[in-house]
């Protein structure tokens, strides 16, 4: 769907000595890996506290568009972490923080296809929106003649993962999109699969996106992995250069993806989605930089061990 | 979307003689052209009546999957026009058709994303399914750990246009088309614009099919135009030559490309959404053999007129 070209990279490696990795970059870039459903993977609090204390940045990103930065914040602090909203990236941002880059006028209007989360950040950028939620349970009138009016003054549709998604949304949305002259067509992301719970794979934001590409044969702007813009915004927001920037993630279409568009280096954990095999298998042709079992390698995985 | 090549062909031409045209074909195929909203356009009788005089055999083909073949013959018929069901190809009995076609088990079940018309026409052609309208109205829970259990026995999920398009619908037929082995996955079209009500343009059924297609990153086996199989179908059953076959319609890329990717000879008539200027554009690479104004032009293009 994305046409970003995958860099042509030599076979990833097992990661042996963590100290290297550590020392060579300035911020390290998490995907959701850290915790598993509700609970946190072992071993993560020290980890995550042994690289604070050697002074590295920590950055938290998630495609996840359902929560805002403050709500992950809480989810954090349950589980006992604290990280502030400040090191937090889920797309719900990156959808307001893009508006924001390209001086989305105030008196434009978005409307979103979503959940509570891109509401609230959309609010807190100041900016002006309509639909979410409260749409959810809005039905077509069927009447001969039936014309649905939409606001001329919608500039923007965001589109992102939606549980309460329904015909009157793509409608609304569509005409948007189709009429409103230089209208945006965001997406938060494409994932074919997102987690609502850990029971089983649950169809992701692509789905609500596709409907969207479906009626309106237009592509979106992502604004989540693995397009670059959450990684160039991290960039210039803290002033690092990307070289000096390790993505570490579980997926290799989206986390590994992202790292390598934005020129990060990249490691992969074996304990999410993807396994070795997979990983070496030769259809796949994403190669991170490194590859290990879990997160916490990076306490055990010691040069002096050598 | 759909990867079929346009034939090259010479500019449109107006249709100049049309008793040549009709002299030179057995069988016309007619879009949903014959009417606007609730009403037939002006001289659509009388072109039927005499094109059924000289011998025509008429066919009525459209992406609608919303009824049957049954419920639009009593449209027809309350229009004042007598067509019978076997005249009358409409994308939902193109995937019952298709299912028959392929032998598709009779203990195997289709899961229906769409109307009444795919259930009805399942029904008749003797499959088991599930889905459809009923499911319009189901939500999932969002307990921790909750699973949504899918039937096994799903060997087709067909997706049409639906009104009552929903999250669950997307995550049902996505589990069984990933999930389930060998599973087909059948779109009745991916038309991005359909005509609920006259008033405007309506999101089609291309914005279900995009949702799966998201979800699924899998490709759907289209039924209706512009794939040819509703081509193959009617010169099968009625064993004819589809150089023989005139298809009549007023959309580019769905009637005429599907014309030509059939074989056939194709008329534009531009009563409909295509405009002469559109025709014409340089951006467009769909030229139909002919052109004209409208359908009762048949009456009155004659050759002993010049």
């Amino acid at each position: 769907m994305e046409s970003f070209v995958t860099k042509a990279s030599a076979s990833a490696q097992p990661l042996k000595n963590a100290d290297e990795l550590i020392d060579s970059v300035e911020t390290f870039i998490f995907d959701w890996v850290i915790w598993k459903g509700d609970k946190l993977i072992d071993g993560v609090p020290e980890t995550l506290d042994m690289l604070r204390s050697k002074g590295k940045r920590l950055v938290f990103v998630t495609n996840n568009s359902t929560k805002s930065r403050k709500q992950y914040g809480k989810k954090f602090e349950t589980l006992g972490l604290t990280v502030t909203e400040e090191e937090i990236f889920a797309s719900s941002f990156a959808a307001a923080a893009y508006l924001k880059s390209i001086d989305f006028p105030k008196d434009k209007k978005v409307y979103v296809v979503g959940e509570d989360g891109i509401l609230k950040e959309l609010e807190l950028a100041g900016f002006q929106y309509l639909g979410g939620p409260e749409d959810g349970g809005k039905k077509i009138e069927l009447k001969p003649g039936f014309l649905m009016e939409h606001d001329k003054d919608v500039g923007a549709v965001v589109v992102g993962f939606d549980r309460y998604f329904n015909y009157y949304k793509v409608q609304y949305g569509t005409l948007c999109i189709r009429e409103n002259p230089g209208c945006l067509f965001i997406a938060t992301n494409r994932d074919a699969v997102t987690h609502l719970t850990d029971a089983q794979e649950w169809a992701g934001g692509g789905s609500m996106v596709g409907a969207f590409v479906g009626s309106t044969q237009r592509e979106p702007l992502v604004v989540g992995k693995p397009s670059t813009f959450m990684m160039d915004y991290l960039a210039n927001k803290f002033g690092i250069q990307k070289s000096q920037i390790c993505m570490v993630g579980d997926r290799l279409d989206t986390d590994i993806l992202f790292g390598q568009n934005g020129g990060c280096k990249t490691l992969l954990v074996l304990s999410g989605v993807t396994s070795l095999s997979m990983l070496q298998s030769p259809n796949n042709s994403i190669q991170p930089d490194f590859y290990t079992n879990k997160i916490s390698d990076f306490l055990s995985l010691k040069a002096a061990a050598v």
